[in-house]
């Protein structure tokens, strides 16, 4: 069970898992992103590796977010980090994304849970550190009574090794198709922290972005 | 920060907190109970005790149990499960709802969360022992880096013990307020599990019941 949001990281994921297992499965999940660009993208990076692929919504976000707990400001800050960093917006998401992934998982009688987190990128963001998945791992373990696995293959690469890694599982086609850009916008605006996240990423590579690339020809 | 379903037990959770706690917020989780007065009888406790009362929507278990999974089989099994035990419906629904309550509390400064599991009710449901309390407990901790504590008073209590600790704190007037019932009638139907486990622990304690004694001089 892939956790599957369309960007860079999960699809390199995606690719990662096809190597490992005989059955891959991804899951998406619609939290209210404000660019619904981006799961678009992870339909039809799913449908392009030819696996089933879920959407499951969560609405309890905007409203942790929002009205419910500060107003105003806690709006404009989560707004900001929905589309940039994961966690400012609400801490813990990834306990939420990752818990309802292994839900999803259990009922169909799969145990390995697959997501992109990374220590190198995200360091200041709890939910994404490696001891956190060791804790959420024995949580799920405990509160499902299942042998649940959460496979973390990019948690301490850099950006550029994350690409390597992309080109080694031939994921570049469907990296084609993953959607990065803070501001939703296609092509990407190259001027964001993402986008120059990712651009510096491919150049320490030495690797064209597949993305650019198809939108060149296009 | 008490997670509040308007039942039993967190009713009387709620009580145990306003004596621990100087300061006590309640939380109902909104996962499309198919009984509204769950959510309005929560409501009326809280304004009952004086204390700030949110709620928080997750539209994801209607998703997982539904379409989404396994279809029809387990739409039913999600609909009986609602109205009767816990989990049943989705694995891991507790590690959702605490997590949510973690998050909203983590926003508002509060590290106690106060819930009504309880191994000896439901002891089949992994998500209400108290090993994965533990481990959700570290798992809450590393991921939002906060000092989390999940208080279980009633872990260890059988129904009658909880009434009875009901009446030394007090709540009685609260669980006059409290709903039960699966099939979500007032006055209760008195025929379905919840309300003869609800009859069975009053009756073991040696207590009326609150609800029962307004309802009658309604």
């Amino acid at each position: 069970m892939v956790l599957l949001s369309g960007g860079q990281d999960s699809t390199t994921c995606l690719a990662w898992a096809l190597k490992r297992f005989a059955r891959v499965h991804t899951l998406a999940i619609d939290y209210g992103q404000r660019h619904r660009i981006e799961l678009e993208a992870a339909s039809e990076i799913a449908r392009m590796a030819g696996v089933a692929h879920a959407l499951v919504p969560c609405d309890s976000f905007r409203a942790l977010g929002g009205n419910a707990l500060t107003g105003d400001e806690a709006v404009t800050a989560g707004v900001r980090a929905e589309n940039q960093l994961p966690n400012t917006f609400v801490p813990g998401r990834n306990l939420i994304f990752l818990t309802l992934a292994a839900a999803f998982a259990y009922q169909r009688g799969s145990a390995n849970l697959v997501t992109g987190v990374c220590e190198t990128d995200y360091s200041g963001y709890p939910d994404c550190r490696d001891e956190t998945m060791t804790a959420l791992q024995e949580s799920l373990r405990r509160g499902m009574d299942a042998p649940f696995v959460i496979h973390t293959p990019l948690m301490r690469l850099s950006k550029a090794d994350t690409v390597r890694l992309a080109q080694d599982l031939g994921a570049l086609p469907l990296l084609a198709h993953s959607h990065t850009c803070y501001n939703g916008l296609i092509p990407p605006c190259g001027a964001c922290p993402a986008c120059q996240l990712r651009a510096k990423g491919f150049a320490e590579a030495g690797i064209a972005d597949p993305l650019l690339e198809r939108l060149a020809r296009a």
